[in-house]
């Protein structure tokens, strides 16, 4: 996963354009993802899918013609989305156009302008105050021009057509952890789950935030019906703590079964109540489709101080925050595939399990053993009203236990599943 | 508000009779209350209205002819309701109608008997201590006769029937706080909302305490439908943080509403939950009526020394602690006023709000300001089931930032508001 | 109470056999039980009624012929159901069948074997560990065989056949807090309750742990509609604070009225939520009954050291553990026996209490008293809908004060009672 960031660190993305074309074509050296692309000009529920942004070169030049600012030494100095412009501008004029962090004076901030027409370029604040008075000439050789809006899809079919969405977003330029972490740990998810049997079937989406989402929604608005379960993906490769923010109903099952995998975990986390803003997790959940899909990260968007800015760079991310995210994905896929509810075939007193081998054969012992309070916990509640979450939640006991102890059960005859669910 | 409690302050007012008739004229100088007067006699639902009682004279004079107890130095002198009486007694007879506090010896406390034919006086333990034996002569010039009961009411008409009930009891005698400030605060509120716009009517009650809304809901049976908000006025005038007592529902709009007043306004307060000793909300809350009606107040009747003694002066009432009540009180109907339900005309997805000039025009910044959270939270939950305060509750946001922000998306065509609410 | 459960203790008891018959002869002097026998054999649910067990003789003898474990010294060291033998073994065969517990070196566990067939002997580790080597003589003169499974039965008729369980296990041999002391309490209990008069009828059972109650179930299923509230006793007479685990319900009434018994003895106590791993409520609350049974101890089996061991004695269990498990049981059944719901003949506004005799006649005062408390509430929430239980939890006051107040009420005429609950 590491190696994927590293190459895909470099391009110069945005929400449409080649960069989000060479980006897209990276993932699919690791998994067969389908491209797709919608013509700009396309409505999609309240906006319009917009001009295609591509830029080759831009630079801003100081009054004694020395390059100062150059797009080839770091993809976030133009103000993404930029017009282009060749001038020379006196300082004045030029710093209406010059955006940088004084919290953070040595690094270069992102900021873009994707919908209102404008150009600029970021900088380091503390390159900002030695710029001395003269006429600067900037150059930005982009275009903005009728194409497409570019985004990859993969589909896993499963055993159902019920589904779960994982959707990272694309569009930003060299930050590592907003998201190429995002993108590689959903790759490489993807990757790992084409090898599995599967209950659930498993769409992934690459694709610009906000419009990109806006635009999926738009043009698959009947299929989303079919969504179980969903998870935005976001700043997986940073050393915080996993954070996880639920969806707007905020007791989904994937809500619960997120929280069940970092309650158990024994590790640090955090789970946030819903909020409108966010990713693309904001579409999803927006009311007309309130969808139940979460936001997995470790560290929140804009609660690093590196966020959105090229201290997001190779070294903030590292493979062991990425691996651990990836575990912990497929633990909590691990809960999605195997919930299910069951009834208990003999409901009335507890069946005789000592018979069956599968119950301590020397009575009298001081306390009841977990697996065995598994077996008991399953067949109490299995009376076609709790799932094995529900039971996890109200014993516990963790997911697994209680998994496998349904699997004996069921494996004995004791147990039926319950095919309404 | 301070000078009306100065004024009404040595009226001796009881649950009928003249004192009531004194302190309406002058809540009617400031507000064109209409005076009710009901005979007695008339059946009140469980309830008789009592004779109308009046009183002109009270003393006692200790053996050596010395006048040692008088009407004329405090009104709580007498025991309210006390029945005429001329007669001289033994200290040991008297004593079974006197009435002193021995844990504030200096004080004289308030007490009554309306509805039990005796006679007595109030007077300060450490007095009571020091009388010598001997005969005592005793005289109350008292009246009570077949009369009426007296109550003020004031309507200020809104755009709709809907009403917000406002209920101050009128009853004490000379006790500022209890409930003077109460009247004050009423009185100055009924004036100020008669100069703006109203959504709601506004139903303001000034009646005796107990026995008044008893009557007054028995001859409004048929109407009180029509209360969707109510607060009863009490103790508004003294030092404490400001308290309130949920209606009987607990989720009454109106707990909501004075929960999120108090607590965005930066200052201690106490919530407390409904119960059926206190004013007239116990007869507003009764089972056969469940109004929507809490108890707003500073320090709890019963909860200061002061309650119900001479202590609750015009120096225990303080002018700023009037006005931080009135206040408060006009954020709450702030809230009532301006509560609705809308929905979001683009519930799938956001609307794009940058092409409306509401929304930051540069992306990528750090941070969600929370102008823009608000107009976010307000398109994500309106869909028809959730209110401004329902909104505000959920957010962690204040009231007036969701009811701008709604206002705004309203302005720009993005809401439409739910008429059946 | 404590009496009983000397004489009980010396028994040999086990799930079935003369140790049983004894045990309930035993309590037959205090309580007319029926004593019921189901043969073996017979099916009940998922399992069928073993063979009967009876022990004469058991004993070790070492390599030099002594009798180092023996019967006859404490019914413990036989490994209650084993099969009968008489073999010489090495040490190392031996041990197959020793039963020790290594962080109680000088205690004697408690183990059995009901359902598979074994023969063995229980003793201290200190004892196991200074076994030398040689042939060690073993017998045990037991037998297995079709006979019966014992249990007693104890119904009181109350005025409606609406049923209050209170069920003992009765298998466990020479340990006096698990269970002697529950069988103690439920037969007193029953003794008691048989000289008042009862609006509900109480069904005692004294019967063999497990077995036994999917016995009784299997027989009464279609009874067991008519329970409306259910106790297990178990380890009663320890100095532990009362603990209660609620059934599987959670909010049944048995399990609120506990609550408030216990709430308001003074006293520490736990509740405990449902977990299907315990004693007899394992099978009231299995799915296919879900019965409002709770299970009511002092210490929570297996959470004394004592617990299954030769420790759990005559002196583990005192008298005035006993009395106070008898207290509050009567407590608790008191809540049962006065809860009922009550209308409000007044509901709209209070009636005039003082005119009836039962409210201060001065009026002023600067508290309300606790019996005039409970007075409102009851009439504030006598609207159909709540229990004197539901009143008391609201309110903050104790159900007798609860009680009481109800019963004023009703004797001025004030409420009726609600026949439909």
């Amino acid at each position: 996963m590491y190696r994927l960031v590293t190459e895909l660190f470099p391009i110069c993305r945005s929400i449409t354009g080649k960069g989000v074309r060479e980006t897209l074509a990276l993932v699919q050296e690791r998994v067969p993802i389908d491209i797709r692309e919608v013509p700009s000009g396309t409505r999609v529920f309240d906006w319009i899918v917009p001009k295609e942004w591509n830029i080759r070169e831009a630079w801003v030049k100081d009054p004694a013609g020395k390059k100062i600012i150059d797009l080839q030494k770091s993809n976030l100095h133009v103000l993404n989305y930029s017009a282009p412009i060749h001038a020379t501008l006196s300082l004045g004029e030029l710093k209406h156009h010059l955006y940088s962090s004084p919290e953070h004076p040595d690094w270069i901030p992102y900021r873009t302008s994707y919908y209102n027409n404008n150009w600029g370029f970021c900088l380091p604040h503390n390159q900002l105050l030695g710029l001395s008075e003269g006429d600067y000439e900037v150059f930005i050789d982009s275009s903005l021009e009728d194409g497409h809006l570019t985004y990859g899809e993969h589909y896993l079919r499963g055993e159902t057509e019920v589904e779960v969405l994982i959707s990272a977003h694309i569009c930003h330029p060299s930050l590592a952890n907003d998201n190429l972490s995002g993108i590689a740990v959903a790759a490489f998810l993807a990757d790992h789950l084409s090898k599995l049997p599967l209950k659930y079937s498993y769409r992934f989406l690459f694709i610009p935030g906000t419009i990109g989402s806006i635009t999926w929604l738009s043009l698959n608005e009947s299929e989303v019906c079919r969504i179980k379960y969903g998870l935005v993906f976001t700043c997986l490769g940073d050393s915080g703590k996993v954070t996880y923010k639920k969806s707007r109903r905020g007791d989904a099952d994937i809500d619960r079964a997120v929280t069940e995998v970092l309650k158990n975990s024994g590790e640090a986390f955090e789970i946030r109540e819903f909020s409108p803003y966010g990713y693309d997790e904001r579409q999803f959940c927006s009311p007309g489709f309130n969808l139940p899909v979460g936001c997995l990260m470790r560290t929140p968007h804009s609660q690093y101080p590196e966020y959105h800015t090229s201290a997001d760079n190779l070294d903030f991310v590292r493979p062991e925050y990425l691996a651990d995210s990836f575990t912990k994905c497929l633990a909590i896929i691990e809960i999605l595939e195997s919930d299910r509810v069951y009834w208990n075939l003999n409901p009335k007193c507890e069946p005789q399990l000592g018979k069956r081998g599968i119950y301590s054969q020397v009575g009298g012992q001081t306390d009841g053993k977990s697996d065995e309070l598994a077996l008991l916990w399953v067949l109490n509640l299995s009376d076609g009203k709790h799932s094995l979450l529900d039971i996890a939640e109200r014993s516990n006991l963790k997911f697994s236990a209680i998994a496998n102890a349904a699997q004996v059960l069921f494996d004995k005859g004791l147990l039926r599943q319950d095919r309404s669910t």
